[in-house]
């Protein structure tokens, strides 16, 4: 087996009112907020050709998770069978990445408000990616 | 600006037919082959709740990638503009992530036969993710 690191670095973080992760909602299509991503200066040439009323993919890096999990009870309820992570979108997981489609409201130099994103403040962003129309996917 | 970097490491590889990157299709839905995601006996244990039939969501790392690249010309086509990375799917940008929606359809151990998938044989899988039936997104 191959045992190959990488390393991934922030494009950027997301600026948003959710402080506390207990406020924070399970997906952006559960009543969350909308929040600025802050785009590093050094990459910020990469944003070029993306505009307002763009829905874009976002993927962060949930820095808060417990990358040793490998199965919990989704949506932490107790009811529910521990699962294995790749079959959940807990944050818990081996690489912590997030997945966010939201919709681009503003774009203000290096910022991009976007809605709805149920990441919380801080949080590092580590790609950004068009909607395909050609497909459902993502 | 917190300049942190993190580590991502490989739960699994594709095993697929594609082997020369000039032979691979841009997009899964662009004629792809189905392929096999070997996933490293370490972090088999975060599978269970996947079955075939499941459309789930691949996150790749494109290690041949060329990181420093903040523009392309969408599908090589030099008859569109320079685009920035981040308004494309070039598997070129600051961190090559590869996000691939398939259809599994047949487990064996640690093994996941998916189609369609265009990324080639050999690329790390980082990430599995199901798809939200509550959301058209991934």
């Amino acid at each position: 087996m191959i045992e190959t690191n990488y390393t991934i670095e922030p494009i950027g973080f997301i600026r948003s009112a959710l402080t506390r992760r207990e406020a924070a909602p399970r997906q952006g299509f559960e009543g969350a907020p909308d929040a600025w991503l802050e785009i590093n200066a050094t990459v910020v040439e990469g944003l070029e050709g993306i505009a307002a009323g763009d829905e874009i993919i976002l993927i962060t890096w949930l820095h808060q998770a417990d990358r040793d999990l490998l199965k919990v009870r989704p949506r932490r309820d107790p009811n529910r069978p521990l699962t294995g992570v790749f079959a959940t979108r807990s944050p818990h997981r081996p690489n912590p990445l997030g997945l966010h489609r939201v919709r681009v409201l503003e774009i203000a130099g290096n910022r991009l408000k976007v809605e709805p994103l149920e990441a919380m403040d801080g949080t590092p962003i580590v790609d950004i990616k068009p909607v395909l129309p050609q497909s459902a996917d993502s």
